[in-house]
């Protein structure tokens, strides 16, 4: 193994750096110089950037670096799709404790370098350095879209449709059953986790994706949603986002919400109530968003996009219509750490 | 002092951000949804990335917050500069542990405000979590340039002169001092530290400044550098840069080198070589860049700017000539902790 400091800076830069060939004819300078530069053309640019932070956001115990590398890309993009962006570049800042050698930051680029291919975007900058406890990762991500196409977040009005991508859920039970085989491992170290039965909750969980092909989708049917978000805190929370800032109330119907077998049982057997964990769960980052009620023949039986309810005026509140027909207020619930993107 | 947690996550972001009204016409949206927008109209877009990290970059007991917060826009917007560049747009991540109070986090915003003030720049977006331990911040600084004006490092051809914005040296001379004085006041904590005759020194480490001013220069004089960097590491480190990706050579004067006499002096009181201190010490924040021969005329005697040597053929090697007339070898000495940018 490699200590960070063997390399000397620009070694490491190198060493981290070399496998990234720029794909993009828009990345006019990528990694090299005091900043990269992009070429945007006649588009609007869009910028999001996100701080993942060990023992905050991911636990090092059952993360794979690699699977680190590739979330912490994929939750900005996720964020450039939710305005209907094409993201084309990122930036990754890294601050690494002492006990990270080459090989494992190595193994960070490659999960950083798996989600450029698959989501076709150029890593044109970043920032390697020490931090005095833990792992840190900053990534902001560029994205691109014609300035009629970009969906905000305050655009959803009164009798648009709800939708969202996905199922919902499941990313918080696989985060369940990885704290749950942590603690039984560090009771008895003998004891190795199995969880190849629960591939999808915990893949949800450790290795989540971006919805680049529902915006391939909204383009394909030349559907412009009103509103839009990414699912990182929980629908709940995501709607009543959309909701404040578009003005307006909205209806949930309760058996409406995707969820599929996996996390309704899993959730049974942590005595936990499924809707709950679709509803708070978060991490899913699926994408949920409204439409103008014209377009609903554009969403019906699109295998993969759910109709889970509506928008009302501001003064019927945000409500949960549950499957016995009772209406309960939606509030954010936030089962996770303190966590404020803006 | 108030708690983080008892402004909730929502709270919080409007507190903080509820200052920064957008200044730039570029800025279509901040602060708010998934992602910032920006328009680029026929513009290249630049972006630069940096991670300060507390007890690596900074130490919370001589930095003031809102030193901090200015500092770390600041660098930034340095990069930026460096490629020719107009900062428009940052965005700020920062991670915090439990012993930041609201007011603290106030303090550091109310330097990034400042910074934006100074510079003319819109806060876009960002990021405000928990860190396990100390304090780390994230900016990324979005600026635009035509194409035709971008400064690269890879530009320098033999016979270019090598010229430096401002002084050299006086920053890591202020750290010095600062680093003095923590170890007094730790060894003894009724004596109180007093460096208001030190104040230049010092502000040059806690409060350094981009220099717009140089570019705005360029604009002026209609002189576009053949290659460019600014002064983060020192200019021992930046000029191997420059040369390594021109693939030249230079010659450095050493009684060129801009030293102003508080520099000279501290240095002498510290038992370090003030020539060293210009060209190892890093953090001036100066820009180190080279211009065509014939632009010479537009560089003499313009306070603020000296001409420090030249570029020559790849095989002279990198070269400081000596007060003595000897040549010696310029390396990157690199006084500072790890830290890659790229």
């Amino acid at each position: 193994m490699t200590e960070v400091s063997a390399l000397g800076e620009f070694g490491l830069i190198q060493r981290l750096t070399q496998r990234f060939s720029t794909q993009d004819d828009s990345t006019i300078k990528g990694v090299g110089d005091d900043a990269a530069v992009l070429d945007a053309g006649k588009q609007k640019v869009v910028v999001s950037t996100d701080l993942l932070v060990e023992g905050i956001h991911f636990d090092m115990m059952y993360t794979p670096l690699k699977h680190l590398g590739y979330k912490a890309v994929v939750v900005n993009l996720s964020d450039i799709y939710a305005m209907n962006a094409r993201p084309k570049h990122i930036t990754v800042s890294l601050a690494i404790s002492s006990r990270f050698t080459v090989e494992a930051l190595e193994e960070i680029y490659e999960g950083i370098l798996h989600a450029c291919k698959v989501y076709n975007v150029d890593l044109v900058g970043g920032d390697t350095t020490s931090s005095l406890k833990g792992l840190i990762i900053s990534v902001t991500a560029v994205g691109y879209a014609n300035e009629e196409k970009i969906v905000y977040r305050n655009g959803a009005k009164v009798g648009d449709l709800i939708a969202v991508s996905g199922d919902l859920g499941a990313a918080y039970l696989g985060l369940q059953l990885l704290e749950r085989e942590k603690r039984i491992f560090l009771e008895d170290q003998n004891i190795t986790p199995d969880l190849e039965s629960e591939k999808y909750l915990v893949g949800r969980q450790l290795k989540p994706e971006a919805r680049k092909d529902i915006i391939d989708f909204f383009e394909e049917m030349n559907l412009q949603p009103t509103a839009m978000i990414d699912v990182s805190d929980g629908i709940s929370s995501d709607i009543l986002h959309i909701c404040s800032q578009s003005k307006v109330g909205c209806q949930i119907y309760e058996d409406e919400i995707p969820i599929v077998e996996e996390t309704a049982e899993r959730a049974l057997t942590f005595n936990l109530d499924p809707t709950t964990c679709a509803m708070n769960g978060g991490e899913d980052y699926e994408l949920l968003f409204t439409i103008d009620e014209a377009d609903e023949t554009k969403l019906v039986d699109v295998p993969g996009i759910s109709i889970i309810g509506k928008i009302v005026e501001k003064e019927e509140g945000c409500l949960l219509v549950t499957k016995g027909g009772n209406r309960v207020a939606i509030t954010a619930q936030g089962w996770n750490h303190f966590s404020s993107s803006f």
